[in-house]
């Protein structure tokens, strides 16, 4: 078996860079409603934005190794994804890991345990998604994996999958659905944007998709008006 | 039955407004700490208040099209107030949602669920309370009631009860209370300030309000000084 | 049994003022990674920090009796520590108790309970670390302790120790450890600065530290490059 | 304010009778997906079954005094629901007080809170449901109400209404339903047994219910058998 | 885009069966401690045991269109195994859908919401596990897949992979690693009964694996004998 | 620094056993309501009981080569206590761990984290308590404390205290108040016995008390009989 696999597919950057002018919830909403980790995992500071290719990482809870190893191994633009299970009482990722993420240009760190050091990550402004702030400290001794498929907030990623995240939190793009996404995204928000104008000229959402006629299928009795 | 009623019972529109001035916590005390829905409903930013009187939504999880009709029947000021459960996993109420409540002059939104979009309605400020934050979308289907009483945060909401909530919380003042809840409310503030001053002129309130006998009552022993 | 105790042993303040000049990240790990309180209880806002001796109180949860009377005896500096046990639905601490605490010059306040009042004490720059924001209040009307051992967030805490939290957390310092604790973080902090340069530059954590040999102890297989 | 109401309306005991033979998931579907308490409300031991008109109790958490008066108050077959908020680190009923109820005739005893001398309450075989287990004891000082309408485990329930409680949790059903929920339930007990004798000759309830015509509708794509 | 699969590749039987007789614990140390879902998946009642392929549904929380589907397709032997999220207030699975799998051989159901009928579930000794119970009932209106990879318990399963479970949890033994699996089980568990010979006879597990080297390493200091 | 001390001053023996014959609630009651550990801290099975000295041991989630260390050094009795802090997905505590126990005559097992092989443990029938179950293994690698005072459940234990748990929970006492602590559980027996008979004769607990007095103070109304 090889822990540590070192060259994974990754989406095109063009396709990257356009999915990351979408809200989470709008690519997610367009992909039929799947992909999104669960709400645990959150933004350490309002406004901070992902997207990228996963990278992912396998580790022990409370053990930081493989996540050295992965921010070693991993090329600019990469998220670092970590699934250490549900243990958000230790803090493997600081003020060094970040530092040594963004001069090596990486896109973010998601991880389903803690993180610490939070008032200089927020200030160095690299983007840092997390099930919680703990200063409890890790050891360095345990075998993990590096870009096996892994299963984090829920969803299952691939290496090379597209990470995007924001105040929302994160949704899953499967590489091989990046550009159908992409599409159908853009033309939700095409939508979105004409149903907004409607709702601002005083119209109802309700009405706007005629959903009286699921009430009506239902059953559903009104009082007179 | 009747799932839809329309028509509802509203306060007073000066005393909505008087209430408004004060904080929740302080209206929760002196209506004899009652009313107070739990601390997992929190408002989406610091700074968010509502004041209004609820039209009440009994919403199955995971399907909004109750809130819609919801939004489509309410009056200027009054505030959504949703009892979807608890599943907080799914966030059936965002930006365009927002925009319509904002543009109808709704007072706010308070939900057991979650909510998202949640960059673009703290732009727009609007306020919203939620207990959590979630870009797992929903479906339409399900019947549910409107302005039938809910529990909504271990706490019954009739439709027409004044829902107040800042970066404390929520409380919920019955309609046919509102006048006395105002008036209690209005002594304890001046009583606090009195207390207040005393404070800042280095008083203790153990010895301003005389807990010394409680203590005493109780077989406390003291270290002598 | 005396149930108040007033006079406590009191760290060296030279000591404490250099502690609070370190983050309690650092000084945990500096410890051996020991002290640090369960990630719940955190600072009302981004930004406060605390460093000062414990003035431990036991509490029954909800009722605030032996808080205020903890106050009252407490000096300047002094860090009320309170185990109320788990139960974060109410809030025996809010504005009269905060403005108390500010005007003796006290250090800060932690609880295991909630607070209220928040947006008030915010303003009023009063560090506080709960495990929660409450509206519901409390009764006065149970003894309890002042200046025993309690357990608060999973640490020991005898009256004495330093309190230093910030925005990761809270560690507590055991009296006699400060100094060495002091010489340790100092130590630390020097050589991550160095470290620090190092990843600037260009290096890798993983590769400063050698952590090849714990892989490789494990027996790590990896892809070619 | 009338603190204490001792006159409830109580339902028919036939229809009592006749709806404790169903199951509480019955009666919940039957009711059309109604009035089930969340699942964090639990029988002490499996096999407890209750079924009766609520008793209500508001308590505040942490004192049992309401609990005690409101036994003092109630008749045989009631069953006490008490409101204590979320507080599960608290017993407020035990052995003495199951004794008293069981002395009494009373129907069974529900709480949001926690309940101790659990191994004496099950041996004497009253139906006690709980969120939790605690030795954790209480005080009587605090004033709370009976007979008025509570919000227990997210169902509004008031004095009359029927509690009907299993293995699977309870379900509240209002007073003036309880016939149809009666009818609704047995019309639905006879097309299960239907149902489940053609389950056991091998049918799918998929195919029995016509479930395709969901899934072709919603554009399902099945690969080929 | 194929929704529904149905042909899925399937471990050998006599390979199944052998993996039967070990723990699920056993075979999740073997395997390297990896697959173990999280405790929250629990056996209905103590005793139940499964071990089949998994034949997987993605469904949506509070519908279960496609759990019955599946269970129309799967074989004798198989296992069921629901990804609906995280929303355990809800019990997609009851008396008929038990006996419905049961009718057809399947080895089990699992889930990561909730199930119902407990006490007719239990009684008919067909083996389930699910992060709870819940009367709330569900829909059937919305799509799924059924046969594709899924995340549940924060393991990824694929069709055809083995799911062993006991009174301790769940493990997945991926299809392609049964073989080596069981060797290792078996070796293990021949291991752990020499040593359960010598602990019988008195000595120390700590002895046996000569872990004084590994404080000592650590640099453990001991008080003399 | 001693990691390891040995040698711990143990309770008197006699005293121990007469403790063992009352429940934990009853102690915890008759110590005026202190000492109980969290309830989420709960014996494998219903009727599990233990009473002996604490012998305690900090040691790092995930790793119990600690536990392993103390169990060596336990004398017959004894119980080991383990705070490894809140991270109940890991179940460092096996059947070869307690056959261990088992074999040297140990009092029973407690730990804030989780166990496995519960069918073998409950068979076997040693006592263990945790906050839950999990197959996850752990590593021994990481260097802990052994009989230095710990923090468990929320309460402080040292060494050579008494810990005492049954079916609602564990109560700790401390060594020195061992013998006031009978006292007071006899007597307190003795009165509840007392009250028994007249609850069983048709007597209110609320009557026998006397609160009435205490709703009197509080100002409670009352309906008219």
């Amino acid at each position: 078996m090889i822990h540590v696999i070192k060259h994974i597919p990754r989406p095109d950057a063009a396709l990257v860079e356009k999915l990351s002018r979408h809200g989470a919830a709008t690519v997610h909403e367009a992909m039929g409603r799947v992909g999104a980790m669960e709400r645990s995992i959150k933004p350490l500071a309002r406004g901070m934005k992902i997207c990228g290719p996963a990278f992912t990482v396998r580790a022990q809870a409370g053990d930081n190794v493989m996540i050295l190893k992965a921010m070693r191994e991993a090329r600019p633009g990469d998220v670092i994804v970590v699934d250490c299970g549900r243990c958000p009482e230790s803090g493997p990722f600081g003020e060094l890991a970040a530092a040594e993420c963004q001069t090596k240009g990486l896109g973010g760190f998601v991880t389903t345990g803690s993180v610490r050091d939070t008032a200089e990550i927020i200030a160095m402004g690299f983007p840092v998604f997390s099930s919680g702030v703990s200063i409890v400290g890790t050891v360095k001794e345990s075998l993990g994996l590096i870009n096996h498929p892994i299963s984090a907030g829920g969803v299952i990623v691939h290496p090379g999958d597209i990470i995007l995240g924001d105040d929302d939190g994160i949704v899953v793009i499967p590489r091989e659905d990046a550009a159908d996404a992409l599409e159908k995204s853009d033309a939700r928000v095409a939508k979105e944007n004409k149903t907004l104008e409607k709702i601002r000229a005083g119209e109802s959402i309700f009405d706007i998709y005629g959903y009286a006629a699921v009430l009506k299928r239902q059953g559903c009795v009104e009082e007179e008006a």
